[in-house]
C-alpha cells in the first residue's frame, strides 16, 4: 500500500512548546493532491500504569481542564525536550506517586490522531513499584492518589469513571498484557 | 475537588469544519490566574469493534498520513454534524466494512487530550455484525479489509501493527468487556 507523498507543508500557527499547527499539500497513490491538509503537533507523553504488591495499580484523581469534570487517570506527562519515553515514564511516576519501579514493560507508541498527528502516547507497566519518598507533581492540578486493585482500576474505567483516551488505551493495553 | 473556572475564551484559528484552536484563561482553586491556556477543538468520532460469527473481527489496513506509514485500524470515522454517536458508528460501519450488526455496546466517550480537549472518541461494539452490501468508504483512503479471530487482533496490537492511540483504546475496552 503507498504512502501518500508531501509536496508542501507550511507552519500556520505556533504555541510554543505545547502546540504548531499546520497545513500540507499531499499527492494520493492515485495522483489526486490534496491541498491544506491540517497537521497538528503536541508534544509527546508517557503513560505508566504501576503495578503494586504484584496486583494493585495506582490511579490519580484530579480536575483536567480539556474534561471539564473531575475523573481518575493513570500517572502520565509530556517527554521533556530530547528526552527519551523511558526516563519520561520513569521521571513522571516518581513526581506523580513518589515510586520506583524494578521493571518497565513497554506497551508500545501510539499516535494520538491518524489524520493529523497531534503527538504520541508512550505507555508503559511500571512491575515492582514502591514508594520510596513524597509524591511532588508540580502539575497545576490538585492530585488525589488512589490506591485500587488491577482488577478494579478495570472495573472503574467500564463503569465511565475515566475520561480520558490516554487512560483507556494504557489501562486496556496492559489488561491484554497481563492476561 | 473544585473545577477550574473559566474566565475568558478565545479563538485563534479555524479551519472549519475540522479544526478550531483558541485559548483561555482560567482560574485555579487557589486563585492562580493562569491565562492563554490552549484549546484543540476537532470533530468528535466514533469507532467500532465489529463481531460476526461470535469471535472474529474486522480490520482496515491503510496508510494514515497522521501516522505516516501502513498499518492496521478499527472502522472509524467522524461524527456528522448533529449527528448521534450511535447513528454515526452504524453509518461508519455499514460505510467501511458493508455491515449491520444486531446489537450494539456502547463502551463510552472519551475526550482525546485532557488538557486541550480535542474531540472525543465514541465506542462501540458491533455484535452479530454481518455483511449486507459491499463497503465503499468514501475516504482518501485505499482501504484494506481483513477479519481476523478477536485473539489474533489483541495479538496484532500487542505486536505493534495498530499505531492509533483511538484503536489501542477502543479495542482495549473491547477486550475488558468481552473478557
Amino acid at each position: 500500500m503507498k504512502p501518500w507523498r508531501v509536496l508542501a507543508r507550511r507552519v500556520v500557527l505556533e504555541r510554543p512548546p505545547w502546540l504548531t499547527v499546520g497545513e500540507q499539500d499531499v499527492e494520493l497513490p492515485d495522483g489526486t493532491v490534496l491541498k491544506g491538509f491540517n497537521w497538528i503537533e503536541t508534544r509527546p507523553f508517557a503513560v505508566v500504569i504501576p503495578l503494586l504488591d504484584g496486583d494493585r495499580t495506582i490511579l490519580v484523581r484530579s480536575f483536567k481542564l480539556g474534561v471539564g469534570t473531575t475523573s481518575l487517570s493513570l500517572p502520565a506527562g509530556y517527554l521533556e525536550a530530547g528526552e527519551a519515553p523511558l526516563a519520561g515514564a520513569k521521571r513522571e511516576l516518581l513526581e506523580e506517586t513518589g515510586c520506583e519501579a524494578s521493571e518497565w514493560i513497554p506497551l508500545g507508541r501510539y499516535v494520538v490522531d491518524g489524520n493529523y498527528g497531534s503527538g504520541a502516547m508512550h505507555a508503559f507497566i511500571a512491575k515492582g513499584a514502591r514508594q520510596v519518598r513524597e509524591p511532588n507533581s508540580g502539575d497545576h492540578e490538585e492530585q488525589e492518589l488512589i490506591t485500587v486493585p488491577f482488577a478494579e482500576a478495570l472495573a472503574k474505567l467500564r463503569a465511565g469513571e475515566m475520561a480520558q483516551l490516554s487512560t483507556a488505551a494504557a489501562l486496556g493495553l496492559a489488561a491484554i498484557a497481563l492476561r
